[in-house]
């Protein structure tokens, strides 16, 4: 496995894959690898002929008050998975190198980039989808690999990519838990053992939800009310949203008359988690 | 000279010269053609394998009272023009296929894009911006050609190109001018036969600029007041801005000590016309 920081470098490499024929996946990270991005490495390698994997802790997505500085950041862990799941590339640039001095331009992608996460954190998807295109620019993949985790990431995305017409194939893999159901997640190793138990919530929340439409009910108040109800069973939780959402727009839904998302922010202690799960009536 | 209207054709057509090993020249327009493209046109040619001229009146960067429905349009005879320049494809999308709906994506390089004209025209380098994105994204070019007529364009699309790796060349052509020196631009021909004869007064008034910095001037104000008289003698002209500006920054400078640019905005009668000029002292 090669490993690239440089992001003239990384150009040229991907170059050379196109100019021999050989198609190419990509699965942008922040790094703190997980069996979550092992999945999409291994989807991406299935499909490829060659995968990039590139970890960079993106600065302009997290808000001032946010984790950026503490975010977790294990590079010799990382590369081993990838060196596991043999991957072609390794790709690590500096965040002078991505915003060199005099860095000025931003992709804004509106409506949906603004209800939900980026209600709570302002600006966050514009440095998503800024990051994203600089990083497409740089692979020019052919595919690319996101965790469904990140739901409204995947919808801004998909989004962009379609306005701006990168030709880039967009895939969401499905999201990977652990035993109890918790979407992994690199936030994850900041809970507490006891708040790792706690933790467990979101997902039997969203399954209760998703009970309940399996069950008849077509009122998305009284489906979020039962997930709300669940998670104020565990006093270390405090719910951020819990709604029942068009799994297009991301609008709140009233009546539940076709396929929806149920989307979850939870904060356990100090830590804040998301997870979510589409469902049919 | 192919003609493509399909936005996915034209991805077609140049992902097979890709293939061959072709470069790809690319000059975007809004149509209404004159010299001044030709000379972007013929710099194509002559520097890359093929070249493809773009004629959209892009919507996005024209402000509610602007001259949007009135902008000039003369398929035929650019497309006369274009064969004549022996290009390879004229490109020219619908509105409808650039903007689906739907689309919520933009681009916004900050600063620089909001003074002088930015400033003037609220959205308008954002809309710039965005649809210069779209289409290289679409052609995907080896070398793009703008006018140095629309000097702040040229910063703009240059910080963007930078900011987000796309891997195409900027090439600025010098501005092409009448032979009172008026700049060429398709916005000329709303001029009344009475408002052309004034018109010159830009092209006057920029090189009584120069001349000034030629002969020691270092003022910048003093600069900018010799041009603003020049323009104040005739009684149909109506300055917006006349300023002596950093060449990267597009600040306004107070001393000129190092190259600078001299930037006019002027309306004549109903027509709102640009011109530039660099100067180094």
């Amino acid at each position: 496995m090669k490993i690239i920081k440089s992001i003239r470098q990384m150009q040229k490499w991907a170059d050379g894959q196109r100019r021999r024929g050989k198609s190419i996946g990509f699965v942008p990270t922040m790094g703190a690898l997980h069996d979550g991005h092992g999945s999409l490495m291994r989807a991406a390698a299935r499909r490829c002929d060659s995968v990039v994997v590139s970890i960079f802790v993106n600065p302009t997505q997290f808000g001032p008050n946010e984790d950026y500085a503490r975010y977790p950041r294990d590079a010799e862990n990382d590369a081993a998975l990838c060196r596991r799941e043999k991957m072609d590339v390794l790709f690590m640039p500096t965040a002078e190198a991505v915003y060199p001095e005099g860095h000025d331009t931003k992709i804004r992608v509106g409506r949906i980039g603004e209800v939900l996460e980026g209600a709570v954190r302002p600006g966050h998807f514009s440095g998503v989808a800024t990051v994203v295109a600089i990083l497409f620019e740089i692979v020019r993949p052919d595919v690319a690999f996101f965790g469904q985790k990140d739901y409204q990431q995947t919808v801004v995305v998909n989004r962009m990519t379609r306005d701006l017409n990168f030709p880039v194939k967009i895939v969401v893999s499905p999201t990977v838990r652990e035993k109890d159901g918790l979407a992994m997640s690199s936030r994850n190793r900041f809970l507490s053992a006891e708040e790792r138990k706690t933790a467990g919530v979101l997902f039997k929340a969203l399954q209760k939800g998703k009970e309940r439409i399996g069950q008849g009910e077509r009122d998305a108040a009284a489906v979020r009310d039962a997930m709300t109800l669940l998670i104020l069973e565990e006093p270390a939780a405090r719910i951020e949203y819990a709604v029942v959402a068009n799994l297009e727009t991301l609008e709140e839904v009233s009546e539940i008359k076709e396929r929806v998302v149920l989307l979850l922010a939870v904060r356990i202690g100090r830590t804040r988690l998301i997870d979510n799960l589409p469902v049919r009536p």
